[in-house]
Order: C-alpha cells, then structure tokens, then sequence
C-alpha cells in the first residue's frame, strides 16, 4: 500500500481494454543482457510496448526510477505536456546511462498520475 | 523487487542492533487522526522515534514520499549533509500541508541510500 | 533563461491584479535568525502572503527547493490536487529540517506550471 | 543567488585546470535542429564535452533539468555512483523524448554537488 501494479503478458489477457490498460501503465526496460564492466551502459525505460498512454493535465506518466535490486540508481520526473499535451498519447521514453562493476538486475517502476506505481519485470545484466 | 521494508514494532525486537536498524529506517506520520474539508491540513514524516540515522555521504536518507492510497501527494528529496553531514545523525523530517476533500489513508515511504525503500504503518485520517 | 523571477515588494505595485500575480507566486522562508549549531533547525516555506495560488491540473505550484548559497539542500515536488484540486486555492507550504554548522544564507526557488521560476528574498542565519 | 554559472568556450580559456572544470559541469543539449511537430523528439543532455566528471559520495552529478523557455520538461535525478562510483569518472547522460507542437527554445540546467547549478547554451529547434 500503494499497491505496487505489475505487467502481466497481455496475450493472456482477453479483453481489448484490459489489455490496454495494463500495457499502457507498464515499464519496460531495454537494454543489452550483457554489460562491459566499467563501461557506460544504455538503460531505456519506455511505458507501454502496443499502447499509448494519455498525455492530459489529469492523466499522465510523472515519474519513471530505475533501481538495480534494493539500490535506486536514477529518478526522473516528467511535467504534463511534453508529450504533446491535451489529447496526445504517446510512449514516455527516458535513456539512462550508467556505470555497472558487476552482475546487475535492473527494476523500472513508473508511476501514472491516476493508476499509481507499476513495476517492470526484472531485467538481469551480465557485466564482464 | 525492490523490496517494500516495513516497521515491526521494536518492543518484540530483541537485538538492541535490530531495534536500532529498523527504528531509524522507519518513516512515522505524525499528524491529527481528524482533518477538516477543505482546509489547510499538515502531515509531519519524521524518521525514526528512538534511533538516529547518519547524515554521511554514502548513508543518508535521500527521500521522503507521501501517498494518499494509490495517489502520490508529494515527494521530497534531501542531499546528504542537509542533518550536519560526516559524523552527524539525525531525524530526517519534513512537514507537508495538504487539503484533504474525503476521508484518507495516507502513507509515507523513505528511501535510504544503502538499505533501500521503507514504508510507515498507514495512517487514516477522517475528514469532516 | 529560464529567467529567474524576484518577488518585489507589492506595496509599490499599484494594480491589485499584479500585486496577486507577484505575491502568489513567491516563496517567503519563514525561520529564525539565529540557529544553534549542530542541532535541528526548522525553515518553512510557504507561497505568497496575501495571495493564494490557484491548484489546478494545468496551473499549480510543482516544486519549491531549498539553497544554501550554491548549495542545494532540498528539493520537493507536489502533484496538482494537493492542497484541494480543481477550483480550490492556498499557500503551498512545506516545512524542512536542517542543521547548520556555521553562518547560512538561504534561498528558496519555487515552480509554477505556467508561470515558471520564482525566487526567494535570501535569509541570513547566524548560526552559535 | 545560487549563481547560475553558464559555459564559456574554453578554447577561450587559457589554464587546463579552469577548462577542465568549466567543461565537465556544463550541460551540452544534443539534438536535431528541426522536429516534426506532434512527433517524438529526442533530447540528449550529456554533461561535458571533453572532460569527465567524478562520481563521488561527495561530489557528483545529481541533477538534469530540461526547460523550453520558461516551461519545464522533465527533471531527473542521479545518486552517487550511477556511473561506477567512488574514484571513477563519467559523462552523466540522460535522454528525453518529448514531442513539440511549435518552435522551441530549449535549456539544460545541471546541478553539482559541489559547485552547484549549470545552465547549458539555448537550442533553437524548428518545428514543422
């Protein structure tokens, strides 16, 4: 409490709304299973994989943190509007760049202005 | 994933370390159980009741967030040495003002540099 | 650019809807003069004196931070809705503790969503 | 008051030590000069050019704002060691994507944790 809100696989979900909905609210983190150690490592977090989210002034995604497991490693706020604004919809997108020393398994959470937190699935990285 | 750490009550701790260990980790709301509609309503979060956390630059308390349920309210980010910095400990607090329109259960959750995110006990607060 | 706005004082300002406009908008610090080192030292900052600020979706205060001359100290954000949501209006307001070790000159900087930075008159603590 | 230190071109500037700390506090916006308007344009901010930044407890990177004009966008925090930690160096690198409906003027703003905020060249983009 607050609930922290998980993906689900949205195949598995029959109706269109539903699937919607949980698509749109989701993180998802894309980046390479496998890290240089002590190299700059590309970290996109964007919500939604089929669906867009709204972009309204009373709905929109404000946050989106990036931890690797208990660590919180970056936290980035977005206003309402730089999507587009009123009416818009789209993907929020933020690339982070870190720095990895070793085996890492990174968790996006995000956070929507009227659905609250949801979670990313892990994503586990392989430093070399 | 990360973790959600709670308080337990330290009376049924026993190690002195554990206490101490969750104590200071603990976000506690402090504010009236009664709020009037629409009028100027202030909620303290305070860190720890007996126990002190360090203010040092690899170990501070870096946030402190409010929820209303699923809603987030507000979210405040500290950098370390705000509580006297190397050496020092304190009660991180922070004192938000919020209107309240219905009847709510607020929530805090603090972030800790090395030990990660910790949530108070809910507390409810009825609006007349 | 962002350009920096200053509260001036309103009893020069001859139009009511400017003395609002300017009011509503700045952070006045609120705290003692005098602070004791290394102990607990309250600073509130609250938006405007005699003017409230609306809380709307697409018009409200976002964020008010805390300076030390170049340092920051804190930094807080607030959703649209928490001081009562569409229509409703108050003094955003947030209380933080700090601890000083010597003579501070704080600065309080604020956003608004439509009308941008506003800043602080600085308050010097002397700190013994 | 915090000064809002701004980057010089330090070809200008004669003293290795004084380009070097002029550059790696500098946020330098890259991105294309025309967007199309109501579709997704990417914002890079990496801080430096041609020197890195430490990642230290006590000194690092903690914040990427971005405005247009007096608008802000987004607003991402760092914690120490994102970008390998104690000893180590890095560009910190954040990308947005924001979608613009008419020309902008966007800014980049970044604060140190030791000397303090950084205010990046204005880039003009052409919306079509």
């Amino acid at each position: 409490m607050p609930k922290i809100n998980r993906y689900v696989d949205i195949d598995q979900v029959e109706k269109e709304a539903k699937k919607d909905y949980i698509d749109r609210h989701s993180p998802f983190i894309h980046c390479e299973a496998k890290a240089k150690k002590g190299e700059m490592f590309q970290v996109t977090v964007k919500m939604g994989k089929e669906y867009t989210h709204p972009d309204d002034f009373d709905h929109y995604i404000s946050n989106i943190r990036l931890y690797n497991r208990e660590t919180k490693l970056t936290d980035a706020a977005f206003l309402a509007g730089v999507l587009g604004g009123q009416g818009a919809k789209g993907h929020q997108t933020v690339t982070f760049n870190i720095i990895l020393q070793k085996n890492a398994k990174l968790v996006a959470q995000s956070y929507c202005t009227k659905h609250g937190v949801w979670e990313s699935d892990p994503m586990e990285v392989t430093v070399e």
